[in-house]
């Protein structure tokens, strides 16, 4: 980290799903958080091409990107400072991913792990070794690479999965350094451990594909019902209860302070209700995400503005994008005659 | 053909390696007395973007694609007619490619003889499989379905070997079209048995991987030197000569209309000598060629002038590509929020 530049800090996020509480603590909160810090230049993205390897329904998609970026804006990024923009408004993106396809082995792309792994399923279950798996899932490192390369990204947050990806990313800029020009940024996974996992409803870690979530901006009063249906022992009022064996003090921990948390510890120690400790549990979330909440229905209410702020945020990211696509093109032989 | 709007014939002509006498009369010739057919409507592209999968030296794509451009204008392709543009100059092509590659399966790519022949090469070299194989060999076809299928474009001219990807693109215009909307043409594959194969320097197929090939815009003088190197035999003047044997007839027949061809026949059975039937093809070639090099001459002295037509090209070509693919946009999910 000893460029004089600023160091760059790209972040994808995929666009399916409704955002949950273990994504806002988990991501989206420290990401907004890192995001206030001037010496470096945030760029984020909804990665809808991203999205349409895995997802099928066209409503779902447009429906999901509007999710997120209400949700993002309304939980306070600052798109003055950050670049916050759309994937599918680059046009540059893939045409990046096309000059690279050209410049990345086969080979490399066979050890992907996530590929690996659809084979594996699919050969343990007595089926063709690619039954069912796409292009777009095969290729998809390819369009990673061009997500970072494009804009000469220096660090990429990500979680232990993704790893290999921003690896492969460094291997497909090296190449094209090597054979071409020296245009590309060496882009470097920071993987963030430190980062709380959220448990859900069940105890198990909150996930779509557990069914275990809270939804981030539930009403009030859903929110409350779905806080009273975190799984909790049997122990009576009064009874001690151990408050690192509990999704509720989890929880708890992950939106408290220190201070909070410490009381909410001695408060477990001297037998809290469930019902009180969930009671307070509400409040305390409630507490922080109400204001976005409001905000978040206003913008989800507001598409023409959630709108104009993706067009100014493509603005800015393609003046990043198009000067470096030219000399990319440039130096691999696609050039004006004249 | 029962359509009521004109079918459109898309030709695609990969912008490696400076045309010869064998391109000009395979591919070029037909092709541009074909686009003259007003009941068609004909689409021409460089493809410099599948260069890029053969091609590591920029200059040499570079400076192909300005001979190929050069060729074409100066032999005539009328560019008012037809639609001449060169792939790189829309965006919309890239784009949809991705959109494609998510709705391709891997397995399809798998089949491909191409990428089969490849691995069979290394096979047999005790390689691994995928040795020096790139992403952009091997998916290749999704870019081939991508340039026909974001013109809807009826009829593809092919060599026999073309045919697969063609059938290929048809699959996943099937594919989109049934998961999505009734978006893409389903294109099918014209064969061009009847075309013919000029013979080369030394009998066999012309051909640059034989280097036996006679260029199209070589200067006078070296266009007869290069046929005075066309392997004959030892008869001698006034001994008869089997033209169906003769490299020399078999491209006379080329050029020659059917009257000056059944002439030369008999100059064959007459015992004509060779250095007198090479100087009379030099002259037909010459002939036929000489207005046209003068043209390409000029044309590659006024690069900016190609450029200027390519640029028009490009805007009638996007006229196109661009309510189309805001359509496929659309029926995919990447849609505008308001």
């Amino acid at each position: 980290m000893s460029q004089a530049a600023k160091q760059r800090v790209l972040t994808g996020i995929t666009t399916t799903g409704t955002p949950h509480l273990g994504n806002y603590v988990g991501a989206i909160r420290p990401a907004i958080t890192a995001s206030r810090d001037t010496s470096f230049e945030s760029f984020f993205f909804l990665a809808d091409y991203h999205a349409l390897i895995k997802c099928q329904d066209p409503d779902h998609v447009a429906q999901s990107s509007r999710e997120i970026a209400a949700t993002w804006l309304a939980l306070g990024l600052d798109t003055d400072k950050a670049v916050f923009y759309r994937q599918s408004d680059i046009p540059e993106i893939p045409e990046l991913t096309w000059i690279l396809t050209c410049n990345t082995a086969k080979g490399l792309m066979n050890r992907a792990h996530a590929y690996k792994a659809a084979v594996q399923d699919n050969e343990a279950a007595g089926e063709d070794p690619d039954f069912g798996i796409t292009m777009g899932l095969f290729s998809y490192p390819v369009l990673m690479a061009a997500d970072i390369l494009m804009f000469n990204a220096h660090r990429i947050p990500v979680g232990r999965d993704q790893i290999q990806h921003v690896e492969m990313a460094r291997d497909i800029a090296q190449r094209f350094n090597h054979n071409f020009a020296e245009l590309f940024t060496l882009p470097e996974a920071v993987v963030e451990d430190h980062v709380a996992v959220l448990q859900g409803l069940d105890g198990r870690k909150m996930s779509k594909s557990y069914n275990n979530t809270i939804p981030l901006f539930l009403a009030e009063k859903q929110l409350k019902k779905h806080i009273n249906k975190i799984k909790t022992n049997l122990l009576e009022p009064g009874e001690p209860k151990d408050a690192d064996d509990s999704t509720v003090f989890q929880i708890w921990s992950a939106f408290a302070s220190p201070e909070e948390t410490a009381r909410m510890r001695s408060e477990f120690e001297n037998g809290i209700a469930w019902g009180e400790a969930k009671k307070q549990l509400f409040e305390l979330v409630n507490g922080e995400l109400a204001e976005a909440r409001e905000e978040y229905n206003r913008l989800m209410d507001d598409p023409a503005y959630i709108e104009s702020v993706l067009v100014r945020g493509a603005e800015k990211a393609r003046a990043y994008s198009a000067p470096l696509l030219a000399r990319v093109r440039e130096a691999a032989g696609i050039r004006p005659m004249a």
